[in-house]
């Protein structure tokens, strides 16, 4: 990140050339280190003496840039790594993106690098703006001068990783660091999260995610940066990919690819922004290190509408705005002569303040004294762009006064206050959602919590051999899963209809009535389920099923299950979902109309370990339906407590088995009103060979 | 709008008051009118002669803009008035926005104004960029160039309208006429909207509202200027405020005022803009007049991650991407020599084209001549900064080529470039998400049907007199209903053991028992409702809820009802809402589990009229649980033309009752399996004095 010494391998001394830029931004933005330009063709380049390679310079660099093309960047590579370079980075692209040629050359580029770390290929490099130091050739480099500031930024793609540089520069938002890591064959959005978390300059840490290619890595450094009180936001793509896979179990279509990224950044602290602005936003509103300690927000204006359009946006999201106190209004009302002024509402209208930078000065440091406000918005009109400095200058001095959050919004186009005003820490929104956005994050910020949740030792596996492998029946399943704790059904597997009645008869009442298939997991779909059977008369029943299902299927089930008839309870469906990202455990309503709603809710393992039961316990208040297990209207209160077990202990089971468990649910899970448990109404469980 | 002559009464020669802004900005963008300052204290300002009062004008002035405080707006309004001018802009605020004095204030100045139009007050006026007349001090004027465009913007704050016309400019977003209407005592958001239905220079109309005052002008203008071809884009405040009220039913507390707004819009052809941002954004791309055919949208980018931003964006909203068909891809391949571009995909990488004007061009083309796409999005990065024009003029070339839509996203921070394209019809946006809402707009436009639903003529009201006032117990609820075509179910009034045995005697099987009573309308929370009872014990079971009642309410029930047991049906709510928008008819899917997502429609009575059957089952389909009625999982088919039937009549009953229906409510409404009908569960009806 700070190299003394820059190698520019396939530097062009043509400076409208892509390989004509990073020496030229190296000089441009102040790098005092030393820069090797690399071409054999060239002598000189924009006055700097040219080496023909790599071997021949005068000092080991620290760092490369190589800017050959893919078939000869691995050659470059090759050759600072047995020079002894710190690192390269490698542009080139023509890589996996591309095809199996690509992915062949990027082993070649690997086996080249040997020990010597790489970033890249497919990469526009890195800038260190802490530093003046800029190892890129981003166009967004063009640009004359960057403000230094306190965000760092980790990009998977290089466009993006330019765009917001560009963006941030025009808006006077400081950064401290950007890197675009792209195929990421060694250096990755980890390792950069971990060095940012440990870089004085950086206070918050924004990324642009495509894909995450080691979860426990990004855990890790994730929750390192969130305990160094450094928050991370996110911008992921790709939410509208399908995570669905054929599967036997409902859970892998409920739990798609997306969700399982939703899960894992709010697991480990990381903000997810939900437009691409926002990713300036947010960490825009975080770099002032202000948070936001409850949801009143004081409104001051002195331009119709632009405060009602901000105050709008923040009641949507549930703020709150509410009139001043009267010991507030009194000290507006004594600091302001005027008469129109209308200090009995919020936003508060203070009309000559926006034309008198010591009134409104005076005006901002009484709501920030005031008990009744978490936080202070000042609309800015067009009456200020006459004098951009003065107003911007009148809100930053009121900052050492309150450790409140103050932040602007922007009415008229008028980019050069917008960026004075960032510039003194003070941010700056021209879209009132933005405003509402900022105050979502920095009260997030304020309230939250970086202790890593460590989840639950799991119970040792009891010896799979028994189940064999493939698709369980529902008995077998069921037996997996109580050996782990989840209460199941009482049952008897019978295969006759003498078998049935003795069966029956254990059991008060109707009972249940199903095949047993470890193929057949859709049993009601072939009439293979028959509830509140009169035990008199199952042998009949069980007959009858029998030619049922032989029917739809082409052959007779010779296995069914007698079992307990469950009334009374809410049913939930408990499943787990696997893909690259980790392991996620879904908990869902059951019922049509929460299913047509897909009230579900997901969270992902602590590696190697179960959910604990805090978590257990989010999860199910975290269902848009919990109030039907809370005694809504009238209803009895369900087992709460004893569901969470239930998934803890399904969780823990998940974690124990690890890979060997292809596929677990159990739909339903009948949750019986409080004191009375749960019961797992029916189990789908798949095992590897 | 276009006045030849305009008086400035107040005018100061100051131009940095507010009062001497309108006379410096006539001059500065080019009225070629006559321009009347009015300022006793005044001879000559900016060159111009002053006049001491409207009386001693060389001529009568078409419009008179008022510059004095409310105290003495009014006499220059009176003065305008004499002399016979046309219309009145009154600029001073401190009217009914501030209170009782206010409104008296407010009362003065239309008596003033009499015959003559009076725009105001509280408004900043009126600019019209079409012909150069800005009759505003907008502070915004002090920008030396607006690009006159096709969209006319009608605006309820002065300060918003400011907002819009500056940040507009800045984009080189083109604007025909703008106004801020504020106060309306007399032309209001409708008088613009019908206005600028008949201007020629007006394609798209967008309007920020606060509160629409009439909802049937509105409602008028709207519908001409969707006859007129020309989309009216709204963006309302108000989302965050409540419209519950204390209410009998449950549907004044599910219909807020925001969702009556919504209906309203929805029902008009006004799209709704969600954010901000979008009120200028869909203007702009629906003021090239290209309409939107399909989903498929084809990218084309030079630079990497912009176009998968763009693509995700799109996707997350139903959009399609398609990889492009193999002639499409033949024809890219010829027209670029180069090595990596990859053109199996989409978005569509053309590296070279990004630097070479005429490659963009041919490129372009063929997409857009493509039968695989609907529309292009070219994706401007960093490279073409350094030649914006000729970029925006190769984009430009391609358009009189095709109808298709065409769009830019800009990557990186280029103002120029942004407004070089928006000024030759290629709408360019900086967010990703601006893009989808402009392509949703656009595919609206494109299969938008601006043909106004009539309704249906109600049947006459039965003779009220029978019904009295008040709160109506639930038989003569269900009496009400009846008498409107709403199929009720089969019930008998009794008041002793003997006469519900009798009455039960009538049903097979168990039936229903309720207390009757036109106070108590929750009448299970007080024991008042038993179901499935044996005919044989509904004696007993009536003096037990006789008991059960009296010991919650402190009286004892002399009335009961004994009711046919519905079975097997889907539970719905019906009911209406009444605000000063209009009237309301509320669909909501009963059960727990859809109520706690509150999955309900809303939509309003055209005047004096019930809803058509068209519009009945468009309700229906719209909520979410639909598939509940449509037999989702092996359920039985719902009667849905028997419930659509019954949405008719029963918002045909509202629409004949007028006023007089104070609330009506049927809760539940059970849609039985198809072929059998409806039939109202209970009924809730409140009838005015």
């Amino acid at each position: 990140m700070a190299p003394r010494s820059v190698a520019v391998i396939g530097a062009s001394a043509d400076p409208t050339k892509t390989a004509g830029r990073p020496v030229q931004y190296l000089r441009k933005h102040g790098f005092t280190g030393a820069i090797y330009p690399i071409n054999p063709k060239v002598g000189e380049i924009d006055g700097l003496r040219c080496y023909p390679d790599v071997d021949s310079l005068p000092e080991v660099p620290d760092v490369g840039i190589v800017l050959l093309g893919a078939e000869r960047a691995h050659l470059a590579v090759r050759d600072l790594a047995a020079k002894g370079a710190g690192a390269a980075i490698v542009l080139a692209s023509g890589y996996t993106e591309t095809g199996p040629e690509g992915a062949r050359r990027q082993a070649e580029l690997i086996e080249a690098a040997g020990d010597m770390r790489l970033l890249g290929p497919n990469t526009i490099g890195l800038v260190n703006l802490t530093d003046g130091i800029p190892l890129s050739a981003s166009g967004a480099l063009e640009m004359d001068k960057f403000p230094a500031g306190s965000i760092g930024v980790v990009s998977q793609s290089g466009g993006i990783l330019g765009a917001l540089l560009s963006r941030a520069a025009a808006r006077g938002i400081g950064m401290s660091k950007l890197v675009s890591t792209s195929n990421e064959v060694d250096l990755d959005l980890a390792d950069f999260i971990d060095y940012l978390a440990d870089d004085e300059a950086t206070k918050v840490i924004a990324l642009y995610v495509e894909s995450i290619r080691n979860p426990e890595t990004f855990r890790r450094a994730a929750l390192k940066a969130a305990r160094a009180g450094k928050p991370v936001v996110a911008f992921k793509i790709g939410r509208s990919e399908s995570g669905a896979r054929a599967a036997v179990s409902h859970t892998g279509a409920l739990a798609g690819a997306d969700r399982m990224y939703d899960a894992l950044f709010d697991q480990v602290g990381v903000i997810r922004a939900q437009s691409f602005a926002d990713l300036l936003d947010i960490p825009a509103a975080l770099s002032t290190g202000r948070k936001l300690a409850g949801k009143r927000i004081a409104i001051l204006t002195s331009t119709g509408g632009a405060g009602t359009l901000v105050s709008d946006s923040l009641g949507v999201a549930g703020f709150e705005t509410p009139a001043p106190d009267e010991e507030t209004a009194e000290k507006l009302r004594a600091m302001q002569k005027g008469d129109h002024a209308a200090l009995d509402r919020n936003p508060i209208d203070v009309t000559l303040a926006g034309l008198q930078p010591d009134l409104l000065r005076a005006a901002i440091r009484i709501l920030l004294d005031s008990p009744s406000y978490d936080a202070v918005t000042v609309i800015v009109g067009s009456s200020s762009l006459a004098m951009p400095d003065l107003m911007a200058n009148a809100i930053r001095d009121c900052l050492p006064t309150s450790a409140k959050p103050v932040i602007a919004y922007v009415s008229p186009h008028a980019p050069e206050v917008a960026s004075l005003l960032n510039r003194c820490a003070v941010p700056a929104f021209s879209a009132p959602e933005a405003c509402t956005v900022a105050f979502q994050a920095m009260l997030r910020s304020g309230s939250s919590n970086s202790a890593e949740d460590l989840g639950t030792e799991p119970k040792a596996a009891p010896k799979l051999d028994d189940f064999g492998s493939g698709s369980l029946d529902e008995a077998a399943g069921k037996a997996l899963f109580g050996a782990f704790g989840v209460p199941v059904t009482r049952e008897t597997v019978v295969k006759s209809p003498e078998e049935a009645l003795a069966a029956a008869r254990q059991f008060e009442g109707g009972v249940v009535l199903k095949i047993l298939s470890g193929e057949i997991t859709h049993k009601s779909d072939v009439g293979g389920v028959a509830v509140n059977v009169d035990p008199a008369r199952i042998g009949e029943r069980l007959v009858q099923m029998g030619d049922q299902v032989e029917q739809a299927v082409g052959t007779r089930p010779t296995r069914f299950l007698v079992q307990e008839m469950v009334k009374g309870g809410v049913e939930v469906i408990l499943g787990m979902h696997r893909d690259p990202l980790g392991t996620g455990i879904l908990l869902g309503m059951g019922g049509v109309a929460a299913e047509l709603f897909e009230d579900t809710t997901l969270r992902l393992l602590p590696s190697g370990r179960g959910l604990s039961k805090t978590v257990a316990l989010e999860m199910i208040r975290s269902l848009k339906t919990a109030p039907l297990l809370e005694g809504y209207r009238g209803r009895p209160r369900a087992d709460v407590d004893a569901l969470a077990d239930a998934i803890v202990a399904f969780s823990g089971m998940v974690a124990s088995l690890g890979e060997k468990l292809v596929e677990a649910e159990i739909n339903p899970v009948f949750v019986l009103p409080e004191g009375r448990g749960v019961v797992a109404g029916d189990a789908v469980a798949v095992l590897g060979a």
